[in-house]
């Protein structure tokens, strides 16, 4: 066993990366990999076996435990965002530095396009099974809505935006409630399953309107896959370019929710924080004063 | 970002609120608010895709879960109460005191209009689809039970009192040995999740009869918002004034549940831990009063 | 609230029980009681809407709950044993007195019948309802069912007892593992949460041939409870005297399971940690000769 | 209870395994004898219900939480593998000796050969009422898809050993992540909890073309009984001898999953805290030279 400890070292020296920020990018990869392709896979799951092996709920436990398992894999060495929304919300708290985010979000969108390939490649006797050959977008047998969300009939741009900005909003509020370091409600290290159960109740709450994107990359990367992979440009143009609803809308919902979490909590549990250590210096300056008095 | 740090600090200083119980009342509004938005969202979900995207099961779950994460959001500042029925038995036990009562039940009304707002506002355009134009009470494509409860048709009025005092009783009981500070069952930081069980099992066992509201802001602020939103007073009037019951039933099963817990468990581990406390003050005494007489 | 506080304590000073015993044994029935009306008020929730508010995997998720919020309301007093088997177990093992096997198998046999009895009257409408004015035992519209166990029609005594012996010895091995002093494999606090996913797997996986009571007290009390209530002595007599069964086979699992535990994992573990404290023992006697010695 | 506690010593002297592998090996057939006894009889009750008394998320829950059960029950003596795919990645890693592979595959394939033993006792009666007196392996009434797993109609051999690879490869990204020595994201005590969700979270998304085996042994130890018991060899020989894939298959997912998860994230924490703890060492040597220059 000697020999092999030798030899994996000599690995691990060979292809460590030693720049933090492509370090940090290429987890943020493979966590969102993780999450798009248990995720999606359940969508393939329930779509492709005609709901035998699936039903809507399993969908959201799968995406739910997916973001829980994909925090849990790339958390320590990039903080788990998975989502471009998230990533957002902590810059403009002034918790991450602004370059991180457009880093951030070219490999979440990657690891989402790498996740819904390997799904692609997993479901690919199924899905051609199901389609009778064809890969289709919208209609009776489609299975683009397997990789990206699509609207259901029901729903108008405008209230599909508002669906997005509020299920955004929602998930954004609680993951600050979650990471805020004036108001640390659960013990360190649940934090990831904690997320992952905001993840299932935005889904089992949030779903029906257009799926819950409620993240950019997530949406984006395996749409992107879809276009290249069969489905053709369509997966843009359907539903009056729906695509542009799960890029946008999330991070108008992510200003909603900062504003929303701020006034109503965090500005208030900061501030507690904030006074008890200016008394506390105002305490320890008069001493010293009243010290040098005495001396 | 140094800029952004001091933008930042000056707001947080312009919008902290210092007045403790305001604050606490508007973080009990952010729970609740949580708490209706996800559960009466999964109900709209259950309801408006005709049982694709839902079941009773993921209501049970949307609500448990809901509980857990509105408790987390909220709980570090006012408790995570949520529930007019938990601040009247903390109250009952002078854990908390009585002029809580009026502005937390305020404020949980609140939030649960505003929670119901919001999924009014997300579902809209399926809201009428499914009511084909119309937003009806009771009966075929009702969509007012998404908001508040009503009871099934074999349910007499004396039997929903009793079901809902049941169900209040069973939460106030679990929630008392989940908090009670002489029987700590759980590691800390872990009594949102667990409170969101307790949730989650009255909804899979006492769900039957009229939904479990077992909360009177839960049922009287979304009941407010539908009279308002269009469905008019028939919200009240109908079942026979039912709206009574899920207002007054849970604080008569607070007793119950107060009483039985305290009976059952709670003046015991309580009695032991004051005994033991006692037996040390005695020695304390003793010791005192030899050590004199030695002096 | 001063006067509250006075009053309080004095009502905690005229109920507290100082005999130990009897103590945990209310404790042992209230958990139980918490156990069977969650539990079997999933079954009638299941039964009485006919699927429409419930499933076998809704009983399941009840049951394994209640379990875990059984355990913690009384398990600091009394160790939630919730089922005569469990106390037979760490009797069997010398962890517990055997006279408390007759005074808690009693007290739970009291908290199922009671716990039933609260869901008779919870669900009184719509058991009258579902069964047109009737309280079948066996058959179409049967209501027994929801509250003592029953065979399914393919199931043999020899097999129904093979099915609750080796339901009963798989729930002993898990818990012996969860509990074992020498094997402490999850954080403390964490039991009841273990214990409820066991009693959960066990209904997924065995539930099918006769509803997995694997407790004697559990089915007991509620099959006392349904003989006095209206369905009269037929639910003795029903299926050749099926309720022979899930009174002993859970004690002969018990035996097993205890065997299989701590053949294949307890006597090693616990061996490991005596022969250490053998060699500790024997280093300082060593020591102390030595020091003798150079004395 | 002296005399008691005298005769249970002894027992356990007596049967006190004392060669460390033998036990290690005993645990993780107990441990694999769980997983497979509440896994295959969750679908046992699937299949032999008609679906009443189950579905596919049932059987994702309780292979997951029976994985959690399995670990819990054997971790702290043998590691809790449960799965020769775990011990091949532990090996290829250095974190265990590569002579511990060969006894533990052998052993968690005869635990779960144990295991479904078990449940084709519990549902004896079940099995033969189902197959109308016959075992039979493919078509309708099948019941050998209980105990081993077998490809859908749709699947070729090329995409489920993909299928497998992949599903194993994931497995093992996850798994390492947890126990990662230098990424440890979850309290101790909890991985159990987490590798379920991971088992979980599999099935939901990665089960609908073969049933995710993901591990050599919990497949060819329920092929093997199945073959004795009844079915005939069939079992190896239906679908094109499928049951070389799922036990080739996870061995080189295993491979895939190790270099992944060692290349994104592996390689790099672990080379952070190796020069973390270089330069402490150089730290230590210069200011020993110091010291002696000073001397």
């Amino acid at each position: 066993m000697g020999r092999q400890k030798v030899y994996l070292e000599k690995l691990a020296r060979s292809f460590q990366i030693r720049n933090l920020l492509l370090r940090q990018a290429l987890a943020e990869c493979l966590g969102t990999l993780i999450l798009v392709m248990f995720g999606c896979g359940a969508v393939a799951q329930l779509v492709l076996s005609g709901g035998s092996h699936g039903m809507f709920l399993t969908v959201n436990f799968a995406f739910g435990f997916a973001a829980t398992l994909g925090i849990l894999v790339c958390g320590q060495v990039s903080g788990g965002h998975l989502n471009p929304a998230v990533t957002f919300a902590l810059c403009l708290l002034g918790r991450e530095r602004w370059r991180k985010f457009p880093m951030y979000f070219a490999f979440q969108t990657l690891g989402a396009f790498l996740g819904s390939a390997i799904i692609f490649g997993l479901y690919f006797d199924a899905l051609w099974d199901y389609g009778h050959g064809d890969l289709i977008v919208i209609g009776k047998n489609a299975t683009a809505g397997i990789f990206a969300t699509y609207p259901s009939p029901h729903l108008t741009i405008v209230n599909g935006f508002f669906d997005q900005m509020i299920g955004t909003a929602a998930l954004i509020v609680c993951i600050l409630a979650i990471v805020d370091p004036y108001n640390n409600p659960i013990p360190r290290g649940l934090e990831a399953f904690t997320v992952g159960f905001v993840v299932l109740v935005i889904g089992l709450s949030m779903g029906f309107n257009s799926g819950y994107a409620v993240n950019p990359a997530r949406d984006l990367g395996p749409r992107l896959f879809t276009a290249l992979a069969g489905w053709g440009s369509e997966v843009f143009s359907a539903c009056k370019y729906w695509f542009f609803v799960p890029i946008f809308a999330p991070f108008l919902g992510t200003i909603v929710g900062v504003i929303v979490y701020q006034l109503m909590v965090g500005f208030h549990v900061e501030g507690e924080a904030r006074e008890k250590q200016e008394q506390e210096e105002e305490r320890i300056k008069l001493s010293n004063v009243s010290s040098k008095d005495m001396a």
